[in-house]
């Protein structure tokens, strides 16, 4: 019996660019130095201990970075319920990214049916029922259902951690299917919103430059679907609601990747989901949020794949 | 503006019986002590910073049992590819249990016909296509397909966490749809993954009666579905591959609750995975699986929702 290790090979006709080039250099390395582990799809990986490693130690870095925030703790499945996350408009905006959960609900008869069709070779997806559930695409999603109407005087502050899942294979490292953001989300009066995002950008930055990486702060450009979402990625730029922190992963003369953000959602979840203030009026809401796995290898692919000769000031910044 | 909290609701025609009142009671303790948040939908639910505090716990002291193993750390995200799920014959065993996902590949004019659909109030399911992944139902299951064809002198061990998906909505707090295993594989011959499952059920009794439960160790009776189900599972208990340590979460009249488990797989993985020894024969296998959240509840159960307030032998046990 011969092995055939699950090996992810490019789905595409055109030419490799630079850029393609360069994530496939930095993908090729991760995979033979024994950081990540090839799953089979594009933007799925198994972790090994030294990417763990470094995981941890970013993640904690990130919530010592903003322990005065005195945050309420929340953590959540990467499921969330169909109606939840109707709420929150995505399949509008981002229907490609979407992805939702079918299971089979069928009796003995129905699941012989199942298995003659699969030894046929056939698909069986046709045999599930939808489940009500949708993969989560952003952590902070399943908390303004949660965290009451009123939202009391000086807001929430939350710290909210999970899975995030976006439909988007690619063979980018620096693009996942399947990753974490930890979130810092603010809920309270349009001003304590604005200085959540605002007063906050300037230690994100200095944190992310103290692991060594060169950071930019700019207006994100999120990548609305299809010709509406021409107009809304337009606007997003426009009203620069949500900024990005990105780094030259792919080298000085390649596009930055953006590896945190700090994002003004104004009334967007307070009217979506009724939250109000003491006074009456709709809630306004911010989050920062840390992209836990693209800062992970944003370091590996600046200093390399072994921690352990990073700069001393950089592994002492992560308490590495 | 009104705000409905989502509630999740009991769906069935039975009466309730003892068990499912005692589920109730202290599904009902975690929600009011503000352990757990309900997402709702039955099994999903929002962990707060008590809940997390008493889980890393766990988690540490189970690690801490297993350290002289010195496994490699793989760390896994909730989805896998369909091909992989496939060498499982999960699909066979557990179908109701399994998870597919599906994802929306239109274009702008399909988009638009998704959002008209879901304006009339209609089922927008029929748009999405299987996108060829499945929640990974048992966190071990990408190892095998991971680790190479031949395992070293000696055998593999691996320290596996990850998210664990399988569809069985309920109201008992002790059965969630979304859950983690800390699992330590051990790859090798027939002699060693016996000694890896038998020597180490001592160990794990002894660590979770410290954390102050009353442990039996017992014949697993897995869920196999359906007629052909009845006999695997008879089959299952008769050779006594894998135990359960399972606990009274409900009080001493009432069933016990499995909160981990020893499985020997003898040949199963090896086979389907084309695992070999040096010497050419058909790789074993065997994994120690600690339910993070279950024990983590069990502890709810006993000593109650405030950890400070439990026995100093049992928050030593845990680190707290």
């Amino acid at each position: 019996m011969t092995i055939t290790q699950p090996t992810t090979q490019p789905d595409t006709d055109q030419a490799p660019t630079a850029l393609d080039a360069a994530r496939a250099d930095l993908r090729g390395r991760l995979l033979a130095d024994g950081v990540l582990l090839d799953l089979g799809s594009p933007g799925l990986y198994g972790r090994t201990g030294v990417f763990e490693r470094v995981y941890a130690a970013v993640d904690a870095a990130a919530v010592r970075s903003q322990a005065d925030l005195d945050a309420d703790v929340l953590r959540f499945p990467p499921v969330e319920p169909l109606a939840a996350f109707e709420r929150t408009d995505y399949i509008a905006s981002f229907p490609d990214l979407a992805a939702a959960v079918s299971g089979f609900t069928g009796d003995d008869r129905a699941h012989r049916a199942l298995l003659a069709a699969r030894d046929r070779g056939e698909r069986w997806e046709s045999f599930l029922e939808p489940a009500d559930l949708m993969l989560t695409p952003a952590v902070c999603h399943p908390v303004y259902g949660l965290i009451g109407d009123v939202v009391p005087a000086g807001g929430r502050n939350l710290d909210v951690l999970g899975d995030s899942f976006r439909r988007e294979p690619s063979l980018d490292p620096m693009r996942l299917q399947a990753f974490h953001m930890h979130e810092f989300v603010h809920v309270g009066t349009p001003a304590s919103a604005r200085a959540h995002r605002d007063d906050r950008i300037p230690g994100m930055r200095a944190l992310l430059e103290s692991f060594g990486l060169g950071i930019d702060v700019v207006p994100a450009n999120d990548p609305f679907f299809g010709r509406v979402g021409q107009v809304l990625a337009r606007n997003q730029v426009e009203q620069s609601l949500k900024f990005e922190f990105v780094t030259h992963v792919y080298g000085p003369d390649l596009p930055e990747t953006a590896i945190s953000s700090a994002n003004l959602h104004e009334d967007h979840f307070g009217t979506s989901f009724g939250l109000r203030t003491e006074d009456g009026a709709v809630a306004h809401s911010a989050c920062l949020a840390f992209g836990l796995e693209r800062i992970t290898i944003a370091l590996f692919a600046l200093h390399g794949t072994a921690p352990d000769r990073w700069d001393g000031d950089v592994r002492a910044a992560l308490g590495l």
